[in-house]
C-alpha cells in the first residue's frame, strides 16, 4: 500500500475523528489516536486515528511535557497548551489542560475560550486573575499560590503577574479542545474592516492602522 | 399570605429557575413561566415561575413584539434580543432570537455569544457580516437580501450596513440565553487594571484613558 | 488511486460523518465537508468529508440559496429545506433551517420534527400556524409579517396560508438535521397493516384503501 | 405554617422541579421527591419535593405496580407508564418505563415519543410491531416472546396483537419524561382547523367531521 | 482491492465508529453498521461501518438472541450484553441492554457501569437486588417476578437469586456502550501493586495474593 | 417571615437546586448560591439558593481554602474535595477539583467517581497512580512533580506515595458533583448481603466479618 494511499485515508479517517469526536458523555473506556496509520500535521494540529484498545499503554495516559515552563515570547508569556494533539489519552474524555508561566510583570491578554469553563490554580507567584460578564463586570484581584478562581465558560478573562518573581499557573477545562481567541489579535490581527473597527472603538484610521499593524499575523507569527 | 412573603417565594423559586434551566433536551413539552405569583425585575432580566400546563394559551407560544425595529442608539443600531425573559414560551426549549436593524453606516461592534451558534438572515438590505476563528483568521463579506450566514458557537462577529437604506437581520440561536460581550465594552468598559490593557494592546496610558472614557458604562448607559 | 478506491473511501469516511456527528457542543470552531474527495448521492443526502480548516472560505459560511422560493408542489407549498447536504458549513454547529413559501389557500400538513424545536417567522403574509402538545391541546392562531412561534421539540405542528396573497416562512432549528415526519404520508403512505390502520382510525376497508392510494410514495414520488 | 402556604410553596418548588429537571448527566446519586411537602395533582402529573437523601428508602428505588396488566380500554389496550411521576425513584436519573397488554387483535395505534428511543421487550405473546422512518419507509413485523425492537428517538411507531391471546411487552425509555403523541388523537382530537385537515388528508368536511367525532376528547375521555 | 487494504480501511473508519458515536441527540434517525465492508473482530468487540440508510432492513431493528439464557458460568450466572456490537441498529440511539439468569443461590457480583443507569426487570423468581450511594448506604430487597428496580449512573449494584428455581432479569441502559467493571475482578485481577491492595483492605500479603490468584485472568478467562 | 419558615424555604429551593443543576452548558455566566436565604447544612452538603448576579463579587469566583494540606486520617491521606458546597462560584459550571495529599507510603485506596473524568496533577512528591479500564486491565506507573495523568469516566482509579517525602496532587473533574465510591468501604462498610459478598469474593464468613468489622462506618468515622 502506498505512502500516498495512508496518508489519504488517514486525512479521511482523522479528519473525521476531528470533526465528530464531541464533548458529552464517552461511549466508551478511551480511544488512544494511533500513530502507526500516519498523522496529518498542520499548522495547529497533529491527529492520529485510533489504536486498538488492547494496545493501549500505561503511557498513553500520562503527560510529563509540561516539567518546566515553555518557550516564553517577547512579552514574557510562555503557555504549554495540552490537548489531544499533543496528549493523545485526553481524546473523547472531554478534558484539557494548560501550564502558563508569567515572567515579572507579564501578561496573559484577554482573551476567552469558546468551549469551556475553566479552573486556573497559581502553582506560583502573585498574578492578577480576572474575568468579565455579559454585563461587562469585571470580577478580579489578585491571587496568590494555592489559590484557585474559576473563568465561566465563554467569557473573556486575563492575568497579569505583579509579583517581581516568575509565576506559574495550572490551567484546566472541561473540554477537549476548548479554542481559544486572545482579543487583541482576533480584533486588529485577522482583517476586520478598517471602517468597522474605527466605529466600533472610536479610533481614528490611523489609531486603528498602527493597531493592525502591531498585531499583524505576518508580524506576530 | 403577604405580598412580601409571595415575593420571597418568587425570589426562591424564579432564581432556581433561572440557575438551572439547561439547554439540553427538554423534560417536558414546555414549561410557560407564570406571571400570578409575582415577578423579579433586575437590570436585565424579568424572571417568572411556570404555569400550570393546562393553563398555556397560544398567546404563550407567539412573539408579536419586534414587527418593527426597536429603538436606535446614537450609533444607528437597534436589537430586540428575544429570550425567556420576553418571550417566556422560549423556556426550556433551547433556542431564542433576536432583531437587528442598522442605519446606513451603523455598525454591531465585534462581539460573541459564549452560549450559542448563531444563524444571521438578512432581511432587508445590505450588510457586511463576518466572524474570526481560532487561528484568528477573518471569514466575511457583504450579504443581500435572503442570504443567511452562520456564526460559530462563541467566536467574535460584527455587521456593518454598507448600504444607503436601513438593514434588518433576524438572527436565531441554539440556546435561551446565549449571553453576549461586546468586545470594546467589555474590555475599555468593565474596569480591567490600566496596565495590563496598556501591555495588551500597546497603548499609551492616554490613549487606554481615552478609550476607557468612551466605554464607562455611567457614560454609555 | 482508483475511482471506485476514491469512492470507497468516501463511502466510509463519509457515513461515519453522517452517523456520529452529535448536535451537542462541538469540539472545534467547525468542519466543512470537503468536495476533493468526492460525494455520495443519494436520494435525500449529498454528504463531503471534512476540509482542512486552513482552506474553509468564506463562501462555506454564507448561503444565497432561498432568496427566492422553492419549486412549488401541487399544493402550491415550496420548501427549501437548509442542512450540511446543502449548506456544509452547518456541520457539527447544531442548527439548520428551512424556507416555506405558501400559495394563497395552501398547507403545510401536520408533520413534526423528531430531533429539534422550531422557531418559525413570518416574513410575508397571514400564516394560521399550531402546534398539538401531549395531552392533545391545539395551540394555534393565525401570524402575521413580522410574528415569531415556537414549535416545541417533537411536537407535532401544522402551518395554512390563510391570506388571499402568498405568503413566506422562515423556520430555523436547534439540531443540524432535525427529520421530519409529514403525518398523513408517513402513516397512510409508508405499508403500515391496513388492519392496524383501521382500527387506530375507525376507518373501513375501503377508506383506508383510498387513503394509501392517495399518498402512495410511487405516486407521490 | 398553614397548608395553603404549604401547597403554594410545593407548587413553585415543584414546578420549579417539573420544568428544570434535564435528561443529561445527574449531578448527584439520585434525588427522591418527597411526599412530606404536598403534592400536585393534575390531570396528567403527580409531583413532589425532593426528599433529603438520608431519607431514601429502598422501596424508592423499586416499583411493583405493574405485576399484572393495567385497566384495558374498550379497544383492548392496557397501559402502565412508569415515570417520576409515579415512581419517584427516576427522577433526574435519565430513564422511564411502561407496560403495555394488548388482548387478541387490539392495537397500540400509531404514535411517537418527542423525547426518546424506545426498548420494546415482548414478554409474552406475538406482536406486529414497526416504525416509519424520515423517508417513509416502514419497519416491522411480528415479534414473538423474547424478541426485542428498537424504536428510534421521535419516529412514529405502532404495535398489533397478532396472535388469539394476550401479550404484553415491556418498553424502556432513555429519557424521565418521553411525552407520547397518539397520532389519530393528536390529529383529530386537538380542534385543529378542518380545512387544513381536509387538504392535508384529501378527505371531505364530512369524513372529517365523522374522524373529529370519533376522537372528540369529550367522548374519548 | 486487495482485502489487506478492506480490512485497513475497517480499522480506520470503525475506529472512528467506535472512538465518536456519542450517547446524546442522534443527528439521523439511525446507522446500520454496514457488513459488506468487512469487519474488526477483537476479543471484546466486533463493529462495522455504517448502511446506507436506504439498505436498512427490519431485521436490523429486532434482536432475537436472548430467547433463552446465555452460557452459566461456573458460578451460575449467565449474561447476554446487547450493545451495537452484536445489535448494530443500537448504534447512536443511546440505549443497550442485557438478559441475566442466576441459578438458584447464583450471583452477580459487585459491579457498576461507567456510562449508564440501568433498569432492572425481574422477568422469573426471586432476586435479592441492590446498590450503594455515595455515602455508602446499601438500598437492597428481594424483588419478586414483575418489580422493577433502578440502579443510577455508576454506582456499584449486585443481584443473588434467593429462590430455590433459575431467575431471570432484563436490564436496560441509556447508553450504547455503559461498560461495566467487576469490583472482585477488576480490583483483584487486573494487577494493581500488591502494597497497594493490603493497604486498600486490610489485608495480609498471603490473603492478597490469594485473592490475586482468585481472580487471575489468565484462570478465570 | 418566621426563621421557620425561612427553613422551610429554603429546602424546598435548595433541593430543588440540588436536584435540578445539571453539568451541560450552562444557560447563564454563573450562578451564586445565597447565603442570605439561609442554609442546609446536612452531614455531606451545605447549599444555598442563588445571589442575584447584581450582588456577586470576586470572591465568590475565587477559593482560598486549600493553601495547605487538609486533616490527615490515621492511614496518612488528607483530601479537601472543592465543589459548590464550599466554593459556591462553581454552581452549574460543570467543574470542580480536590487537593490530596499523601504521606510518605499512604494511599488512595481504589475509588471511581461516577459523574466525571478527572485529570490528575502531581504537584509535589512520587505517586505510584493508575486506573483499570473495562476489560481489567490496569494502567499505572510511578509519577514524578509535573506529571500529569488522566482517569477516564467512571473506571477504578488508585494512589500511593511511593516517595520518601509527603506528596501533593490536585485533581479537576469535568463535573460539579462528581460522586465518589471508595471500593474497600462501599462494598465492606454498606452492609451488603454476606453471603452475596462470600461468592463474590470467594472468602470465608469469618474473612467477611473481619472486612466488614473493619470499614463499619460507625468504627471508621
Amino acid at each position: 500500500m502506498s505512502p500516498k494511499l495512508i496518508v489519504l485515508l488517514a486525512i479521511f479517517s482523522l479528519q473525521c475523528l476531528l470533526a465528530l469526536a464531541s464533548d458529552p458523555d464517552p461511549v466508551q473506556d478511551f480511544c488512544i489516536p494511533n500513530p502507526k496509520y500516519g498523522a496529518i500535521r498542520t499548522a495547529r494540529f497533529t491527529i492520529l486515528p485510533c489504536k486498538n484498545s488492547s494496545e493501549a499503554t500505561t503511557d498513553d495516559f500520562v503527560f510529563s511535557g509540561m516539567k518546566s515552563a515553555g518557550n516564553f515570547s517577547e512579552t514574557g508569556l510562555a503557555t504549554i497548551p495540552v490537548n489531544p494533539a499533543n496528549f493523545p489519552g485526553l481524546n473523547t474524555l472531554g478534558m484539557s489542560f494548560v501550564r502558563a508561566d508569567l515572567k515579572a510583570g507579564a501578561i496573559n491578554p484577554p482573551h476567552f475560550h469558546p468551549r469551556a469553563t475553566e479552573i486556573t490554580h497559581v502553582v506560583q507567584g502573585s498574578v492578577y486573575s480576572g474575568f468579565v460578564d455579559s454585563s461587562n463586570r469585571v470580577f478580579a484581584r489578585v491571587l496568590e499560590q494555592g489559590d484557585v478562581m474559576i473563568f465561566p465558560r465563554g467569557l473573556a478573562h486575563f492575568q497579569m503577574n505583579v509579583g517581581d518573581k516568575p509565576s506559574t499557573v495550572f490551567g484546566s477545562f472541561n473540554g477537549q479542545n476548548p479554542g481559544s481567541q486572545k482579543i487583541p489579535t482576533a480584533i486588529f490581527g485577522s482583517g476586520i474592516d478598517d471602517e468597522l473597527l474605527e466605529k466600533a472603538f472610536g479610533l481614528s484610521p490611523k489609531q486603528i492602522g498602527m493597531l493592525k499593524r502591531r498585531f499583524d499575523p505576518k508580524r506576530v507569527s
